[in-house]
């Protein structure tokens, strides 16, 4: 009768066609697609890395804690600081007692102070509840192109086989620099996305667009650290309820602000927050070593954690490519998300 | 309020947010694309037509009555004969009380024979009430390769486009010749389709897989027509009130076979077995000329009706490659008419 029952249900029927006519292993190439390779993935929205496809940029060869430091010097670098590497992630706040979508706290440090801190804090691998706070450079908005201009020259100014095959140039070109304390809380973005490792390694966590009904996605109160010694936080404007206080950051409410739909549920604890879909989901799971290139295709979920280079650093680049809006793949996945919704109102 | 409700409704949002993205007006192409470009509408499960690629394929060039006549005689061929053109179709059936799907009466004549009978019934075009049958080669069974191997030579082998972009050699070449009283009516295959306009001209109206909710699907009982005198008519197993007799020609129900899933609305008469989503569609409508070429992609609902060269035939090739059924589409589809079927139940 269960199984019947199951059966019965068209997101249940969803998942496990999809699952039975595609493979959770991710596909390994040894070099680059060419643009009609890759099309044909673009084609069925399916995730594959080449191994070692950037082992020859000049990035993965020569980029490590000192020729970057020597690149950037003291230059002003946008820092997310977070007290356990949960950036735009959902958190919870024990005072306003709910999940909220904790975004950084942001500022400029000096780029050989960030990235001393960010080497210092792997090397000394105190217990989490002893480190006070952790630092990522993890702005997305094009950094490569803009703040980090001067590494530019040392990555590929774009991916060949996507921009032919695509008919476009990246949107936007992000670096990444971090440790092992950051985590990227699992989420989908409408990009195309080229990943590549320079340093340290990357571990993807993917579930595909149709898995919205696994995930739990529920409508989360944004919420911002900030520093408490801060002149900018806004905490004048909260009660001493909405916030919290962890290390030297408080996590404020932003309670006039619209809420933000998030995956709660992830891969790696599949039984906090799970819906009744969740135990169908099968993770894609692949990790990236320096030189290893991922194709991300658009709407895949993706939950991101990371290990350092032995000089206690994980780096890496990603492309993204405005993706294609027309054709059935973005209104059915929005029609998934709003079946699920209309069976499970969010709390 | 009404449009309130209807924004709510998952379905309605759907196929209206896909008709924001698409456009209903097909894309003219004026040479063949290549393999990657022809991926690019693979992708985003999109037709186009290309005019004038097979302008110069000999077919195009030559087959007229007489030269098909030359070259085939008095070969036996398939051909599917109903008493108005309507093989394959849903048909109301007066004593069974219900659409039924109209299978052929399939027999095999001297090809010259059937020529002259299309030929001679369109150059006649008489009422609709007094013609006793309407004759089709239609077998979708790769004929050109087998039955009409002797015409093979004149059609392209298959198309290097799709053949180099799918990685797959075409699974079936199939040869309709027919006159203008012949319709296919609307309904979607599992495979990628190009389609080639040799004589004549033919009429598509065409439907993105999405719109399964606004195509009436409902299950049929199959009937299948015979000849009155046909010695093979299976009659003898039906009770008098499940056959009709139209012209030389029983509608036999088939009351032990399965129901066949069939849309019961069309795009050309929208206000006949409508859903509530019927009035959503936009359906997009492409007429090919002689030497014309579509794409038109897995799982697009079509119908399609034609007119007569000057002679009064038409003559059409189309190459059908399997789909690829790994990623999105398959499953999503499914989930739609399961979505649809749940609150709607087939009558």
């Amino acid at each position: 009768m269960e199984d019947l029952q199951s059966s019965a249900d068209p997101i249940t029927e969803l998942i496990v066609a999809f699952n039975e006519l595609n493979s959770s292993h991710i596909e390994e190439l040894y070099e680059e697609p060419s643009p009609l390779e890759f099309m044909r993935f673009v084609a069925k929205n399916t995730p594959f890395v080449v191994r070692g496809a950037a082992a020859g940029w000049r990035a993965t060869q020569t980029w490590n804690a000192k020729s970057l430091e020597e690149q950037l010097g003291k230059e002003p670098v946008n820092v997310a600081v977070t007290p356990i590497g949960n950036a735009d992630a959902p958190t919870h706040h024990p005072e306003y007692g709910a999940l909220v979508f904790a975004k950084p706290w942001e500022e400029d440090q000096p780029f050989d102070e960030f990235l001393n801190y960010v080497i210092q804090q792997e090397k000394d691998n105190l217990p989490l509840e002893s480190t006070s706070e952790v630092r990522y450079a993890q702005t997305q908005n094009d950094n490569l192109r803009n703040e980090y201009a001067a590494l530019f020259r040392d990555a590929s100014p774009e991916i060949p086989f996507a921009r032919i095959a695509l008919q476009r140039e990246p949107e936007a070109i992000n670096l990444w620099i971090g440790n092992s304390r950051s985590t990227t809380a699992l989420h989908k973005d409408n990009y195309e996305n080229i990943y590549v490792q320079i340093a340290g390694r990357k571990h993807f966590v993917l579930l595909p667009p149709l898995c919205q009904p696994c995930v739990n996605e529920q409508d989360l109160q944004p919420a911002q650290y900030h520093r408490l010694d801060s002149s900018s936080s806004p905490s004048s404007f909260l009660s001493p309820k909405e916030k919290e206080n962890q290390g030297g950051l408080s996590l404020d409410v932003e309670t006039a602000s619209d809420t933000v739909p998030f995956a709660i549920w992830e891969p790696d604890r599949p039984l906090e927050n799970a819906t009744q879909y969740s135990k169908l989901a099968e993770p894609m799971r692949v990790t990236l070593e320096p030189g290893d290139m991922l194709y991300l295709p658009c709407m895949w979920y993706h939950k991101v954690s990371q290990s350092c280079s032995p000089e206690g650093i994980c780096v890496a680049v990603n492309y993204w490519y405005d993706m294609e809006f027309t054709g059935p793949l973005y209104p059915m996945s929005s029609f998934i998300r709003s079946v699920y919704h209309q069976d499970n109102p969010k709390k």
